[in-house]
């Protein structure tokens, strides 16, 4: 099932840098381990923001929040969940899938 | 390149309920011709909203707001346009592409 | 899973009185119904207000969308769904239990 | 009688990590106990934050005060109280019980 | 127990002025006799506004939820509750005195 | 003249602790002896929150501000000020009484 | 005393257009009646909008409340009020008065 | 030219108490010239808050900006400025001036 | 001097289509004669809304009041303004022009 | 394509003086070039406050989000982007120029 997330991050001036490399190194990481395994189906940069909209495919609200606390840079996040479903105006079946009908 | 549009609906309970249902016929229709088009690349329902998140694919702002501001529901729509980029740790090496680069 | 729905209701004062306690009658109806299937689990009145506060254990978010938005005062509503997981600190060991662990 | 509570934690990045630990652990401590007391009725996880949402059932809105300020996590919560009562489409007959009148 | 209510009354101008006259007697003459009970414990308009606070006390939400929400003017009312207790640094002993102690 | 106050208090985890809590015995002094004048007519406790609402009867704007800015606790408080008079449908003929007209 | 007045006026497209006329100008005459009453002591137009800033000194809340509740247009406008008093860098000693210090 | 200008002031509680001194009196006599000059035509205090309403007489926004970023308490400022005309019930014929006509 | 204005538009469903129409022809009108005179600067559309973002060069605020609440539409508009000044960083020395300084 | 972007700065207060100057310094340098350049086509100063509205002519949103997110002050500015195109009243063919049509 889809769900449609916000993260905006606010590193506090007063963390050490070198922790904060780290955590984003960390970050980037799982991101694109998660990413790989399908799961972070998609993840855009907000121009202008230090923030993301993705979209994850996940297979319980649980499965969601145990990615999403365990972020490294969760505790400087401030996260927005919508569920979403099929619009019926979607020229795609599957709600999960991305492929086209008429392909 | 890539905006995020959010459209909430708002149909006026005094609207014809005839000429409702015609603009969301039209409004369906436009819909998957752009979506066939490659332009309007997502749309999602938002669950428990008359409102959805899309993810359009053009080739200017003007583009966009052409086809937003021509949609039959355009008049009882709330539009937020937010654009959109390559987030650092995404693994698609294309703004534009959905396919992974590992495959 | 559990989803936490709250629903403001707002019934146009130019509704046909008539139409409008038919549509109440309706929503009582489909709302006792999927009370009694588990489906709507708790219904709340928040004091003072025309509103509700509801948690529905469903299969999907494509069947929350469904229930909502075929709920016969949905028009007049407007509604907020946050996705609930298991508290780390609750007693219940099922998330979608209501029987505590030491029963 | 019953209250919609909303606790959303923050704890300062500044706050001594053991400190920090230590007073989770004791809210978790006083959650369970006041769960298994039947004060606590439902303790909930909003997916994707550091926030609950919560059911107590309580003597009176001083007995709740007395519970939310003691928590051990209380200065660093921002708390939202509503108060519920009985819906009438509710198919439950006591507001305090969750026991459906059909058993 | 004693909840704090702020009343903010929007009579739409299309309602007919007979019956927005007629309501508004009604209210007043509901408002007089829940004061003369005790119940409505205090009423104030804040300057400026068709609005006013309020202070009731009441022997349960579900009470006061009935009140409300049977007030001639409660479909034109948009209606804030929250529950009130003991200040500790009231010197009132009773939180539903207004007497105070060194009387 | 009556007003309505809110008070938020959010004193900083940075704050030395014995100062906290000798500014915290001494707005309690000030509050107490500004309710013995009958300054201070009415103070509860917003349950849930470090916050309290009061109903402040005094001589004049000023004199209402001098005393809010010289409480303890002030430089730490949001606080919030609405004129208050007489409701019309109110049972008391003296907008400063509390005693009802048929007592 | 003074207050700080923001009025928003928000004539409805189907109020009847002889009659908003009619009320303009009977709320002319009254503001200017009160303006050389010196209570209503300061009148500003916000740039851009159907609204006002004005200064109030009256005797009272009560009397406030008086005036802005019988403005013809009244029933169409949204008032902020604000208690003032006088600043501690004020030039001018007396809170009502307009006339400097030093002439 | 007038503008409406309100000058909220939150100073860190880590600030050398000295320097908030300094910084006040410095305030304070800015505040004062620039009220003797005409330039700083009105300023008062809202009562409960540590802020002002001000009106300024300036030549240009130029100006204001000028004299507002230069505070002395500035950097601790949150600053909202708003455009005033006349009014066209004002009984003043020159918008910046508080003689009435008919003196 | 400038100001930055934002103007968003809602025309009421209600409103004679013809009469809307004619409004609008209205509008352009009026927006191209004071874009030829110079006074309104700059008009942009904001993508995907029914709202422009507009710089104005006037005389005065007095002048950008009238102006702007003569506009055809101002009946159905809400208007921002906001004032401008030249950006220390700018590479302009007029904060009124738009030549660059190098040119 | 145009962009709309506001930058708020609000800089800590624990920020190290010096190197806060050195960044404003490089802001200013960073500003200028791109200025000079054309991309950062229009950039004003927010009367009264520490933020500036811009207008951006990029050849993409990335492009865009590259420069705002590398500016010197970027960890410390609010920053908001809309993105623009040509308005149908404009005078203007060539949505990307400044110089009128009757030119």
């Amino acid at each position: 099932m889809l769900f449609h997330v916000e993260m905006q991050v606010r590193i506090p001036p007063t963390l050490d840098p070198a922790l904060a490399e780290r955590l984003k190194q960390e970050e980037r990481a799982v991101a694109q381990a998660l990413q790989r395994s399908g799961v972070w189906r998609h993840l855009w940069r907000l121009v202008g923001c230090y923030a993301n909209v993705s979209i994850f495919d996940v297979e319980s609200p649980a499965q969601l929040h145990d990615i999403l606390s365990t972020l490294p840079l969760f505790p400087f996040m401030e996260v927005t969940v919508r569920a979403l479903c099929r619009h019926p105006s979607s020229i795609i079946d599957d709600e999960n899938s991305n492929r086209p009908i008429n392909t």
